[in-house]
């Protein structure tokens, strides 16, 4: 386990917040190793670049010697959205949503390892619930704390309707917390709420409450909108090694530091050196490669990167 | 079965609200007897005239040829409040809620015909739900709707905390005609909300919408708070006689009228050819020995009321 206080800047890099922070330390100092809960839909993504941001803290976690809980949502993705309001989330079968677990997997994978990472489903304890558990779940939150959700809250003002299912999906993703004993849970910004009602969930089920921490949207190639394939501003991780070292390559000086913080597994120390480097007269170019051969070897390999590199030069 | 017009108007007797009147027409001309329901607290009360207000409407409807069914909310009971903000509904055992089962059925045979009645209890089909289930049918109602709840609504404004399992109660009982199949649900001037939720959930799940009757709420001897027993107010249906009696006697001119109306079986004619009665010149006090006889033979018997008005004579 690494020095305590190291391993808790180490952690604080590129975050949005922890919450608390002081609870984190404390955590850290104890001996053993901690349960980290990320929860994904389990729709089958091509992941791309902003995905990883938060896998990639996985990752620093598992270097700091801690566990990864990797959470696929299939108990609400089998339910969909009953309401029919949104036709983009049709319930899924079982075996598709074990397919989508593998799709991730392999994915994943690439970043995370997987002797210590843990794979669940929330249907595991979601399906033993009964409706009595349920609704002793839902009496645990008050209908004001949830209308303060932003985009609930939103929603109630402006008059678009909002299902009353949908103010259990918090309730059951703070309780997958409960079931999970999660120690840390992450999430992009847009998450905190839900990450917070895991905290209240657990305190309610007389466990010690979740440390939260939130992780930024990354922005896409212009700098920025948020990544996203329908910007089409994206990097994939499954694209080709010159697709990928060319896209790093187009975005601007500033937006590299940002994807050195976020997306590089350089320490912080060397990427400060960079800077002062460029201070002094190097050209940002020579800078803008080491990231994106860092890129590249990841999701491909050395060699990859290299050639990647050459290519690019030679067009 | 009587003829349709003559049945609407007796049952309209009383009421405060029939929704829709036009839709208990048609059901009143179909062929067959109709599916009459009233929930009921699963705790054992004694109960008083003010009960018997909506009891009585039920017997009405089984002097015409319809079925009562008569729900005990045993499932709800057994959840009791798990927020703890009220201690006066701790959760039921199974042996309590069949043992209030059974106080209730004294009490209401005094009223209702037993082989007209079906006491059905809502864990039937509640304990076959599933968790996925409830979220479905709490994805049929949306949250403005349900805040729109006159108690609910005022909490919220003065930030009095509303838990969300509230708002799954009223879906609840709105379920339960569905699954009773209901054609007709009475409950008092209170209950109009969730009555209005069952014909919503009957049309969520393909059944036509059940007609709401609303009953009034009686008032006391005072003739102004509503009749219960912490306002000593009341006339309780295991009261003795001479008890009843007096009680009966006590009220005033006007209020005798509206307990006419809501608690006597007698038809209107009958009560208009009272009016007319002491227009004429006659005793108040006579027409009030006819109601007072009445109320005391339903929860005695004729003999008994007859001494019990020998003795108030006498007094």
């Amino acid at each position: 386990m690494a020095d305590s206080k190291a391993a808790l800047e180490q952690i604080k890099r590129g975050t949005d917040e922890v919450l608390l922070e002081t609870e984190l330390e404390q955590r850290l100092k104890q001996a053993g190793s901690l349960r980290i809960k990320a929860g994904f839909d389990p729709t089958a993504p091509d992941l791309h670049l902003g995905h990883t941001v938060l896998i990639n803290k996985l990752r620093q976690f598992q270097e700091l010697g801690h566990e990864v809980l990797f959470l696929i949502g299939d108990f609400t993705g089998m339910i969909g959205d009953p309401t029919g309001k949104s036709s983009t989330r049709p319930p899924l079968t079982r075996d598709e949503v074990i397919d989508n677990a593998k799709t991730y997997e392999q994915q994943i994978f690439k970043i995370l390892d997987p002797e210590k990472t843990l794979v669940m489903f929330n249907s595991s304890w979601m399906n033993e619930m009964d409706v009595a558990d349920l609704i002793a779940l839902a009496a645990r939150h008050t209908v004001a704390r949830m209308l303060e959700r932003d985009d609930f809250s939103k929603r109630y003002k402006s008059g678009q309707p909002i299902a009353i299912h949908e103010f259990l999906y918090p309730l059951i993703q703070g309780y997958d917390s409960v079931a999970m004993k999660a120690d840390v849970e992450l999430g992009g910004t847009d998450q905190k709420f839900n990450l917070l009602v895991g905290r209240q969930m657990q305190e309610a089920y007389g466990q010690e409450p979740q440390v939260v921490i939130t992780m930024p949207i990354l922005e896409g190639l212009d700098g920025v909108q948020k990544m996203s394939k329908s910007l089409n501003n994206y990097i994939g991780i499954s694209e080709a090694a010159d697709e990928q070292f060319g896209k790093i390559m187009s975005i601007s000086d500033d937006l590299m530091w940002r994807y050195f913080e976020l997306l590089s597994f350089r320490p912080m120390q060397e990427i400060e050196g960079f800077k002062k480097d460029i201070a002094a007269g190097k050209n940002p170019r020579d800078i803008k490669f080491l990231l994106a051969e860092e890129i590249v070897a990841r999701f491909h390999d050395a060699p990859a990167a290299i050639k990647a590199q050459e290519n690019f030069i030679a067009r």
